[in-house]
This record gives C-alpha cells, structure tokens and sequence, in this order.
C-alpha cells in the first residue's frame, strides 16, 4: 500500500506540460476574448431560435442552427445523431386563488413544473393547505391531504454560499413533493419556486411521477406569491384554482448535434466537451443552456483559428432533452459503446454563462492529480477551484461507463434568479464572463487532448 | 539578512487566528446572507436619492441617508466630517457629427468628460481629426492639430482578463488627451469611451486640466458611435459640433459620513473599512460606489446583530468626492493626522458589487503574511486572491501616512460595462453578489479587530 501512495505520489509530481503551453493558452485567451464568436451566437440562438423545449418545432430549429455553428467554427465533421425524445407542451395555464373574506378568485403568476399533467382545459377547484417541508407532510393525517391542493412552502436555503448546494436542497420540492402529495390523495400541488430571486418569477423544471400514483396537477409560484400566500393561509382559508392544458404527447424524433476535430496520433480517442441545446419552454434558455452550447462550439473555433491540431479527437457535444428526460445524454453514450469509442474525457458546461471559478472532477486520484497540477497554469484566468467532485447530467451515462469527466463552475450566485424563468434571457448574459467560461474550456480541452488522461 | 528572513517565516507560521473563528464567520455570513440590509439599502440609495455628484443637492441627500443606515446599522457613534469639495455641473450637452457627403449634422448619444469646460452654450464646430493613440498623436504636427476636434479612437483591451489593468491602459485617454490636445491647440477633444461594453453608452469620469493648458471641452461618445465616426473618418471629412453649458461652479460644503463600534480593548486604534457615497451624475452610482457604501454599514450592522465587540475600534467610512477631486479621502486623512488616530488597518470597497475574489493588500511583508493566513478561512466563501498589491484611492492619503491598507476585489468581468454610465443603477446589482462582498468584508474586519496586525 505505502509503494503504491509513493508511486502515486511521484506520479502527480510528474509536471505533466510544458513551459510554452502558459503561452499557448494565453493565445487562446486573447483569440477569444478579442475575436470570439460564442456571444454572437448565443443571440441568434436566442433571439432568432429561441426557447426550445425537446419535440419543439423551436428545437428543431435549434438542431439546424448547432448543425450550421459547428461547421461554421471550422469542425472537421458534423452530424446528427438521432434520438427520441419526450414531447410534453404546457398550453394555456392558470393558478387562481381566493383569500378569506374575498368574493372572487385572483389569478396570480405561475408555471406549471414540466412534465406535469393539466386538468384537461376543466377547473380543478379545492382547498389549499399550507406545509412548511416534506418533513412536516409525513405527519400530516390522510384525510387532511386527500382532496385538497397542497401548497409546499419550502424556501431555497440563502445562507448557503453554494447556490447549487440550496439546489439540491429546494430542489426535492419539485421532484418529491407532487409524488407524496399524489399518493395521499391531494388533488394539485402548489410549490415555492425553487428560486433565490427577489423578484416574483415562478420557475419551471422536470419532475416525474411515479409508477405507483395516479398524477396530479403541480404548478410554481413566486416568492411574492408565495409570501402573500403563507400569509393568507395563516390568517384563515384559502382556495386555488388550477386550469391548464399541460400534457405528454408522447415522444419525437430529434438529434443530438455533435461535432469534431480529428486527431493527429489519437484519432479514435475523444476528449469531449458539451452543453445542452434543448431548454424550457420560458424565457430564451440563455444561461440554460444557451451557453454551454455556444462555449462548446466556441472551444472547436478557437483550437481551429489557432491551427492547433490536438493529438486526441476534440468533439464538441450540444445534447438534446436534459431538461426533461436525459435522451440525449444516454443516446450518446449508448452510441459511444456501441461504436467501441473510447473516450479519455468529458466535461459538460451546463452551470450558467458565468464569470468561471474551476473545474469540478469525477475520475481517478492520478487524474485528478494530473488536472489539479494545471492550477497554476489557470489562476491568471481566474480558476482556482479544482476541489469538487461530480459532472453533470449528460455526461452521467458516460461516466457510469469509467469515463473520467468534469465540469465547469461558473460563478453561481445569480444562477438560480433566473433558472427555468421567463427572465433567463441573452440580456442576462454578460459578454466578458460568458468569454472567459470558454477560455477556461478551452485551456483545459487543449491540455487534455494535448497531453492525454493518465 | 539570514536571520531576520528566518524570524519573517517563523513570524508568518504562527497561527493568528482560532478554531472557533471558522464559526464565527459562518454565523456572520449567514446572517448577512438571511437577514442583511445593504441590498435594501442601496435601493433606497439608488432610488430615493439617486445619482449624487459632489455638491449637488443630492449629495447633501446622501449624506442624510448614510448617517441614518449608520444610526440604524447600530453604530455606537456616527458623525459628519465637513470636507470643502468642488461643485461641478454638466447642464445641456450635444455632440453633433456631420459625415462626408451629408448636409446635416446629427446629434450622437454623448457625456462630457467630468471637471471639463463647455461652449458657454455656443457651439464649437470644427473639422474631426482621428487618432488611435497617444503615440499616434506625438507624432502629428502642431498645425495639423490646431483648431481641430482630435478623436482618440483608443479601444479598451478587451484581451486583458483584469479588466481593472484594461481601465488603467485606456483610462489615460481620459485624463491625458484632453491636455495633450489643448497643448497642441486643439479646439476640443472626443475620446472613445473607456469602455467594455457591447453597447453604445458613453462613460463619464473625472480629468483634470493641467495648469499650462488653456481649457478645452472635452467627451466621450459610446463604441457604436465611435465605430461609425471610425468609419466616416478613414471615407472623408468629418465636422462635429459641440455644445455644452459645462462648468466648475467652484467649491461647496459637503462630508463624509462616519460611523463606529467602539474597541474594548483598544478604542484609540482603528479598522477602517469605506466606499465613497458619491458619484457621477448619470445612472444611480449602484456599482460605483453605493454598493461599497452598503456593504462598509453592513460590517458595523452585522458585527453589532452577532454581539461582537471589537477589541479594536471598527469604523465605517462613506468617504465624499471621490470621482473628481478626492478632497472627503483627503479630509478624513489629515483629520486623523491632526487627531493622533492610529489607523491599524484600513480598507476600501470600490470595484463594485460583484462576487467577491480576493484582498489586495498594501503593507509590510509580515502583515501580509498575517492576511494570507486567514486565507483558508476564506475559502468556502470564494475567497482566495491576496497577491495584488494595492489599496483604494480615498484611503490612499491614509496610506501615504503609513497605515497598511487594502481593497476588497470582485469579479470584474461586467464592471466597465457600467460603470460611470447610465446603466449603473440599482437592478444591475445581484442582492447574492452584494452580500457576498459584505460578507468578506465583515469577516476580514472581524479578524483583524480580533488579532490586531502585527
């Protein structure tokens, strides 16, 4: 055991890059930052694309508009890889509420959360109950939930400094709370947003019901509402009504668009980078994913304008159906295994389009170690984070298969305002930190597809 | 010299700092996260006083509103410190540019440089000569110069990733041109604003006329203009009127705002944490420097709410004239001088309110030694930048005097996209952000008035 930490140990000590690779980067850096063609992009995506949630005539067009980036960036090959995937459409929706001792019902903002059913353009009208968490649910009796319209009044945590952390927190609200509401009879489900803003944007996101309950209507509001809601509801009854038209069509054909530039001793292994091109059907999915797509592209661009020819293949993944399914992301790893493709790396950018702080790693501790030695060669570019441990959601298939893969981590602290909203808009985006998200990118892709992956 | 750099590093190995500090911390960042008031408070800042040019009546407003978020901050003592500063107003102001072949002339979005001269309400028309440099210009001669409108068409490098050494490269373009030209005998000046932005705001900011030079209006014109005024000058003649009714109107009474919490063991000796509350005359002064002034009451506020009692004085300063004269800095400095105030630390928050990164800091080795100790303790807040060396211009006086100082550095990446322009206001702040900056401020403050500094 001491032999193998010792040879572990000398191994990460082994620099492994040189001393013109600081240069090399630098290059890459000013190429980007001065001739960089991603925010261009990202306002055709958004503007002239826009929103695109999979089986969308919108992300039809979106797959045309990556197809067309990707070869404009120079890739030496692009196609279209074909994937199913769900169809669900919101249609008209409507949250109405009326508070003790007021005649009539006031719609309020909403969103219903993806995937849910409707109520069949009919009313759902009933009670509302007001819980604080799902731990406060477990004890409520049966007969108090069944028939009534639960509304789960769970705040997204603000004194965690990791917004993704008060993510995974809130984010249960959306995923659990409608199943364990449908199981003991509720009849809709009301949520606080999963949302840090200060402002009254509900937001949408996936959920999926169980096999064992019959589903039910669930919607989100805003922290205004939500406020004004916990108010009414302790100061006497309340009653929602819920109308929409959300439903399952069923699934679609759609593609995942993929690009690549060859490599010159390693052409059948790939470092791969990527982001998601479908998004919901709210706002321009700027920050999600918007800009990890045009980064993605924008790592192919600038390797080319800078005539690096990387040793492994370098392919530029955009995803189809992370929001609400996962399709593409499997397809493309079933794919992967079929074709007997060996992939030494993959990192996913699907945190937002902002100012980068590091790379999050899941693979060996030599890989790691390997990476992590690259620090000094990042912190000009403000990248300093090399501690956390996970990928993201595309890249999930993959990595159950042993491929090492990453992340970028972009400052989050604005992410979760905007997340899933109306308000998730190019103008969101700023020029400079979405730029240097695709340094970042960039620099690590050049390295990896330079040097390899121990 | 062997043994004196031995005792540095022994001195620098000491832990200056407790176990139970990481807690502390927690606890303060928590509360500032959950239940801070800056961001509350710079709306009422932007939006009930809003933009504040020394002098000005809305200035004397500011000066009202930061004693009372001082009072309410909790602070033992808060006062005013009279401080003369200079009144200066912009009024009308038009810049109109005639193109080759064109019969009229058009009015461009424009903003006269601070401190400069107008026309006295005539119009000044003069042929445009372009430049791209001040090299460029050296090398130009006198009688090609005089009489002309000289257009500095000097870019912001957009390559540099510290956009702070891009403002320093480009800056000069507002404080040397205009006496560059006047030198020359040049009729006035347009520069192209010192700006990142992708838009077409022309930023504002202070210069100051050298005594030889006979004054010349001087303004900045955003980059759509300056491309398009780019373009018509390399195609032909240009002509270009301007208009401005500009003036110094002399001095006026103004002050700084000072609040403190009193040390137990060393009320004599001083942390000094500020911003400067005022600001240019366009926008709401949200980034530059609101967000400084709220997070510097949000350290009294917060140490006062966790019932910390400092063992050094902590004193918080919104510091008046910064933008163009710096006379509250220099006020504050020679009072201390003149009261036998020992100032231990001092530092400024004026980049913005954006995620924090890191501390400059401007004082002895061993000092610095002490700080960057603290560095793990900062880690999970961000935090991890202490190389720079610098402090802040309002407690740059203080520095001259000796006292070790430093800034609070942000995430810089949208800040010269804002700042001194119309769109710095109150939404172009992230509630997350601010506190974020708060947060490490408080906590650096905490530590120092604890431990001292060696």
């Amino acid at each position: 055991m001491k032999a193998k930490l010792l040879a572990l140990a000398l191994l990460a000590s082994t620099q492994l890059y040189a001393q013109n690779d600081s240069l090399t980067m630098r290059k890459l850096s000013d190429d980007i930052l001065l001739n960089g063609t991603c925010y261009d992009n990202l306002r055709v995506l958004c503007k002239q694309v826009g929103h695109r949630l999979s089986g969308s005539l919108q992300a039809a067009k979106a797959v045309a508009w990556g197809q067309q980036a990707l070869e404009a960036a120079g890739a030496d090959k692009v196609w279209l890889q074909a994937v199913d995937v769900p169809h669900w459409v919101r249609g008209k929706e409507r949250l109405s509420l009326r508070f003790e001792g007021e005649k009539t019902f006031k719609d309020v903002k909403v969103l219903s959360i993806g995937n849910t059913v409707g109520t069949d353009g009919k009313v759902l009208e009933a009670p509302v109950v007001i819980v604080k968490s799902i731990e406060d649910f477990r004890l409520m009796n049966k007969e108090d939930v069944k028939g009534k319209i639960i509304f789960f009044n769970y705040r997204f945590r603000q004194d965690l400094v990791n917004t993704f952390e008060g993510y995974g927190d809130a984010g249960k609200y959306r995923w659990l709370a409608p199943n364990m509401a449908a199981a003991q009879g509720a009849a809709g489900v009301i949520i606080r947003s999963v949302s840090t803003g200060t402002d009254d944007e509900p937001h949408t996101g996936s959920m999926r019901y169980a096999d064992t309950v019959k589903p039910i209507p669930a919607v989100a509001i805003g922290n205004h509402t939500a406020d004004a809601l916990e108010q009414a509801c302790i100061k006497g009854n309340v009653t929602a009504q819920i109308q929409s038209d959300c439903k399952m069509l069923g699934t679609a054909r759609s593609y995942n668009v993929i690009g690549e530039i060859k490599g010159s001793t390693y052409p059948d292994k790939i470092v791969m980078v990527g982001g998601h091109l479908d998004s919901w059907d709210v706002g321009e999915g700027a920050h999600d994913d918007g800009a990890g797509c045009v980064q993605s592209i924008e790592v192919i661009r600038a390797l080319k304008a800078a005539g690096i020819r990387p040793k492994y293949t370098v392919r530029a993944v955009l995803f189809m159906n992370e929001e609400n399914g996962l399709k593409g992301g499997m397809a493309y790893a079933d794919s992967a295994k079929a074709a007997r493709e060996t992939h030494i790396f993959a990192i996913e950018t699907d945190a937002g389009g902002f100012s980068p702080r590091g790379f999050s790693l899941e693979m060996k501790p030599e890989q790691r170690a390997q990476i992590t030695q690259y620090k000094k060669l990042f912190l000009p570019y403000g990248i300093y984070d090399f501690e956390q441990v996970h990928g993201g959601a595309d890249i999930s298939p993959l990595m159950k298969q042993g491929v090492p893969v990453g992340g970028l981590i972009p400052d989050a602290q604005r992410y979760f305002d905007l997340h899933h909203t109306h308000a998730d808009v190019f103008e969101a985006v700023n020029h400079r930190e979405l730029k240097m998200g695709a340094v970042a990118l960039t620099n690590l892709v050049y390295l990896v597809s330079k040097y390899g992956l121990r």
